[in-house]
């Protein structure tokens, strides 16, 4: 079996961001901590720790990582049974898009953690790179929108989110006074998330448009509505997120008819024991996304 | 003088993420536009694109990317007294805290970009960070907590952000059933942005505690909301963020006595012209923030 004192001065030193500060939670010193993580790389054969710029794991140290919260959500279970075993709180690393975190996650997993006593690692990623997060180990579950689980892992659909391109009233008077056509749509200064944005991107081509359109470039949820409220732009923002803004009618929707649908599908490892099959019931049966 | 062929083959390049699609932009061939790249490069005896996994500029590219951006607000000026040299959008590069974005940012610049026909392109970074992209030449501003402007650079003051440990009654009398206390601090599960959250060490450290705390990981202003009201930990969130929800008592500040205050400067470039001078008096003069 591996020697778990040296995976613990892994996830000691990546959580504590130092090996003094490790070596204090551990109760060791600081050359002890030096020692078993030296002792781990030359089993491995290779680095599980980057020194500069910052302290982190390598994508060995990752998956190393990984695995010891998979064997810590199985403790925790075991601590269920046998409560003599007490553990701290189990870790758990989840990527999800920004979107489910500025709006419904806290709300469906928040009871559940603080039941459970669980911690979060949030780990913001797009819609379909949360896969590749999964695929390298580097995750525990994530979010996303690919069915498809990857060799090990299960996927559960959650239901879907609903996408709109808002804009404030004004912004529709200056960009589209004429009402929505592609030709001015060239021209109207869009909000998008990265550079790839694919919710922007699947827009367009609805809209039968394949040019390049002016776009301000904001990487926050958040920003997202605060710069369309701004007038700077139109964006792709779930409906849930605008309710307010809709109601109030401080955010319309840019054209009709175009919502664009995102399917959301819980990603997570087979055999991570009975928290995970928990936190996979309590998403399933949130009900609060579009089914 | 630099040949601007060859730098705005560039930033097409990253704009439309790839050759191809460049061209179409610039109205040449795709090898047209390889071949610029590439003679690009051999000037510079480096490369300027990183093909895999995705295209992005290298360091030495990245910089004259906001090289570009420069040139390009000054011809915006320039195109202010001689219209007949008409120009598309200026781009910006920004760096800026998340918690500013999440709040006042577009509030304040919204009106300016419109007017002035300015797109933005947000970097979202810790205060400390930007500073660094600032000094890489990585962004044309940045707003953070630093003072000192780096060389070639101009700060100016803006205010400051209020912060307070925010959480629901219901966790403070779960976790606070004795009133705030540092014993119990020990054990209650923190929301932090990062693995290096310096408003989370500097409200710890001004607590008298040196430990480390439970917590949970959540990259997203509007999550760290959200997670605090589902009950799930405490965070440092700003004042003006959870106005709302602090007049509503739905979040109160686990000890009365902690505000955290974080200053704000505004770094930008010397001699980037008028569009820059305008924006930094928009900014100065919104008074949005704690003077």
């Amino acid at each position: 079996m591996i020697d778990y004192k040296l995976l613990e001065a892994l996830t000691t030193v990546i959580e504590c961001e130092g090996f003094e500060r490790a070596g204090v939670v551990l109760g060791i010193s600081q050359s002890a901590v030096s020692q078993r993580i030296k002792t781990l790389e030359i089993r491995l054969g290779q680095p599980v720790l980057v020194r500069s710029p910052a302290l982190r794991a390598t994508p060995a140290g990752q998956r190393l990582l990984n695995h010891v919260q998979q064997v810590q959500l199985l403790e925790r279970d075991l601590a269920k049974s046998l409560p003599a075993i007490s553990e701290p709180s189990a870790r758990l690393r989840v990527a999800l898009n920004a979107d489910s975190l500025a709006t419904w996650w806290a709300d469906v997993v928040g009871a559940f953690c603080s039941d459970e006593d669980v911690l979060l690692d949030l780990v913001i990623e797009d819609q379909d790179v949360g896969l590749r997060r999964m695929r390298e180990g580097d995750v525990a579950a994530c979010l996303c929108s690919a069915p498809q689980p990857v060799a090990g892992a299960r996927s559960v659909h959650l239901g879907s989110m609903i996408y709109r391109p808002l804009a404030t009233p004004g912004y529709v008077r200056r960009h589209f006074p004429r009402g929505f056509n592609t030709r001015e749509l060239a021209e109207a200064p869009a909000i998008v998330f990265g550079p790839n944005d694919q919710l922007q991107n699947r827009f367009l081509s609805q809209c039968g448009y394949h040019g390049s359109v002016p776009h301000h470039l904001c990487p926050s949820s958040e920003g997202f509505v605060k710069l369309a409220l701004a007038g700077m732009g139109y964006g792709m923002i779930p409906e849930m997120q605008a309710q307010q803004e809709l109601e109030a009618g401080t955010l319309v929707s840019i054209t009709p008819d175009q919502p664009l649908q995102v399917e959301l599908y819980w990603h997570f490892w087979r055999h991570s024991g009975g928290v995970m099959d928990r936190l996979t019931q309590t998403l399933t049966s949130a009900n609060r996304l579009n089914s």
